[in-house]
């Protein structure tokens, strides 16, 4: 299986979707739809569709049916980039080649579209009318918010220009991407199996471990990747004075950290069996990608 | 029945509940948790969250199971007004007496704080674990996002300075402020009986005309009031060159207008018989109150 190709039909599968939500007819206001389909169709790896489907067809789930929370789970991705990047935030310009939506539009509209997006991906999750739906509300809702990607946010603005110790960092990571990269692959498994189901717990251990691992390699990449495959120009931590693994760790230590987080989670998908030869391929992915 | 002690009891029984949200021994974000805290019990009438109550104990539901409901839409409503206030949108300082949310902390922390209060709304809601969730969850979502609250902002910042006629004026209120309102009686409503009951659609009714009544009195009174009683300076929108009921209308045309969609509320009210009569006092609390 070439886990590449793979991830690039889901990718190219969750994009038909959401850029369809874009396709109507009539809006209130065509400027903030405009503006939304802005911020969501950027572009990007889509990892965290990827890992939804990955996860919900390992346990049985039809892509149908993994649909609705893999658009959900990149909704709120993407409306936490709109708003990373606002001039009060991380002030970006410029996001894979093109305007960020505060450039492209304005302040107003982004903070709007922002807002919208995340309001946008709770309404497709509903509209799963899964019976499980209640726990994967609260699984979204706990991901973005207080207490997960919002208060990873929070962390990090205070972190910048201070010396928190690996502890701190890992804190900081595991709520800032951890938690939405947790909910994907939660979101994914409830499609197909039951809270208490041991298979969803061996995921969400994966999910744990992978999330950590993806945050590790990004910091690697950010000192010794191209900014052309980046898509973003290398060294933005070390001139924005960000904590990250590399200065932490060194870049070999970083380097078996994550790789240590990958065995730990492949391991953590004994459970599964066959099935969860995908996701072992796609957390070595983790490691192993240049951008 | 006296309807402003009514409106007080329940006004204090969801603040009660909003402010024990923030009452935890540990939040990953502690200055996150605050300033979401500042946000939400910066005071205010509490009027979708008295109408939740109102529209749910019409047909039967507890005040236990109408909690969840009442605290969703508030915490919505809350959001809003945290990024509203923010300087790229109505750059307001000062929100009833106290500094706003991005005077208290920061620009970043309020837009966060925003962010994980809309995200907690639907946490809030998910926890009712009620059976019609999936329909509470999508009328919050239709009534917070694009086709509803964002669309109604974005709107709204279209219009300053322009010269919308009445339709384009109704349209950006029944977005703005007229679909939250919507969406609290429909919750309350949800709690207590099936989608397709003719009480739930005379609520809704009922809903349309008093959220855009209201809407007109906020425009009187912004004319007419007087700011230590409205909590905000009176004149505020002519300064703006917001346009308003009384400049399309005039005080007394706006006066009617208000009027008649009370009787219109009241008139939807009849399928509720006796149990109608709380509403309905609050619809024509809606056109006399002062502030």
């Amino acid at each position: 299986m070439d886990i590449e190709r793979l991830m690039a039909d889901d990718r190219s599968r969750v994009d038909a979707r959401l850029d369809a939500l874009f396709m109507r007819a009539e809006a209130p206001s065509p400027r903030l739809d405009a503006a939304m389909r802005h911020g969501v169709m950027v572009g990007g790896k889509r990892l965290r569709p990827v890992l939804a489907y990955a996860a919900g067809r390992a346990l049985g789930a039809s892509d149908t049916a993994l649909d609705g929370p893999a658009m959900a789970v990149e909704l709120i991705h993407a409306y936490s980039l709109v708003h990373d990047d606002l001039p009060a935030m991380d002030d970006d310009d410029v996001r894979r080649g093109q305007a960020t939506v505060h450039r492209a539009y304005d302040e107003a509209t982004a903070i709007l579209a922002g807002d919208a997006l995340q309001t946008l991906a709770f309404e497709i999750l509903a509209d799963t009318a899964h019976p499980r739906l209640p726990a994967m509300v609260t699984s979204l809702a706990r991901a973005a918010g207080r207490d997960g990607m919002a208060a990873g946010q929070a962390l990090d603005l205070d972190a910048v220009g201070g010396h928190p110790d690996l502890t701190a960092l890992a804190t900081m990571h595991r709520h800032k991407t951890g938690a939405l990269i947790h909910a994907a692959v939660r979101l994914g498994g409830l499609v197909a199996v039951a809270e208490d189901d041991e298979r969803l717990l061996a995921l969400e251990q994966y999910a744990a471990a992978i999330g950590l691992a993806f945050q590790i390699r990004d910091d690697v990449l950010d000192v010794t990747g191209d900014t052309a495959v980046l898509g973003k120009a290398s060294g933005a931590d070390a001139a924005r004075e960000k904590p990250t693994y590399p200065t932490l760790l060194g870049l070999e230590g970083a380097d078996a950290k994550a790789s240590a987080l990958v065995d730990e989670a492949v391991t953590a998908l004994a459970p599964l069996g066959e099935a969860g030869h995908v996701l072992a391929s796609l957390a070595r992915y983790m490691i192993e990608r240049d951008h």
